[in-house]
């Protein structure tokens, strides 16, 4: 059986057996949080239970790296959606050692990509129209510049509400043991 | 006490009480899976359970409304990340009812950083500056467009290694109960 198979039959006894009924909230986040971190399959479940976030508690938003790459980008968005219409009053940018966008390196992926089907003429006809590939698949050099950086950009952005507080924190991926990086309220 | 303060709190003890334990895993997803979907509040617990996937299944990545907006912005460069970086080889949009991106306005949120401190002279700035804040702040008509166009644009996407399944779903912040809409498989 297939993923998108197995998904759905989970899904059918999921629903039918009324599993659902433990999770039932609002839209509106309890604790009033934003909360960006990473995708990282480590951090699934670890994160909201090392910080004590249940379902209907905080609106978590996750990338690759817990990165705001623009100002006027998609999660910085997603962060000020969160605070205008959704209640949220604080935000958290959480990032973890080992992670992926450490070190991130453009020319390697993009040898995987000719590996798995694309084309040099792709990736050629990609640099002639402007598209600088080998700036957008870079991360940072460390977590803490990482999670620094989006705190600062997050801070100074010209359309966050006045006197929201920023957090900066890194989380470890095995232990969940959480360390301040940036005080938001100080 | 703040939230930081409690959350750091907390944390304390959840590390110290191994809490952990029970999400140790490694940072490649069990299930070969990249999932992309909102930050809504209801759907933290709620949709991993929907879906079974536990800590260390999937690469999970949320922001408003489960758009990809940009072929080379930070969700798709997620994605990318995650297939190629990270082992996963499926991707899964997951949009939900009742969404907050459907008829977000931007008007409305910029009349709310009005009252929250943002000045009409920074508002101007950013205008004469070139940036289009009523197209950058706008959600979508309803969540069905909204999974079809990011299924779209990664299905479409240049770099995409070829053959990868791009689902299209909807959940129900509620109960959970998942509709497909795009089957990647065919």
């Amino acid at each position: 059986m297939n993923h998108l198979d197995t998904i759905m039959e989970h899904n059918r006894s999921f629903v039918e057996e009324k599993k659902y009924e433990e999770f039932l909230t609002t839209k509106f986040p309890d604790k009033k949080m934003v909360v960006l971190t990473c995708m990282d399959t480590r951090l699934i479940d670890l994160l909201p239970r090392a910080m004590n976030l249940r379902n209907g508690d905080a609106k978590i938003i996750r990338n690759a790296g817990a990165i705001v790459t623009q100002p006027f980008g998609n999660i910085m968005r997603s962060i000020l959606v969160a605070l205008y219409e959704l209640n949220a009053q604080e935000v958290f940018v959480v990032g973890h050692h080992e992670c992926g966008m450490t070190g991130l390196n453009a020319s390697k992926i993009i040898e995987k990509a000719k590996h798995q089907g694309v084309s040099d003429n792709t990736i050629e006809t990609l640099m002639h129209a402007g598209i600088d590939l080998e700036r957008w698949l870079t991360g940072f050099d460390n977590v803490t510049q990482g999670v620094m950086k989006s705190v600062q950009i997050i801070r100074n952005h010209p359309l966050l509400p006045a006197g929201t507080p920023v957090h900066g924190l890194i989380i470890h991926p095995e232990t969940g043991k959480l360390d301040v990086l940036v005080n938001g309220y100080e």
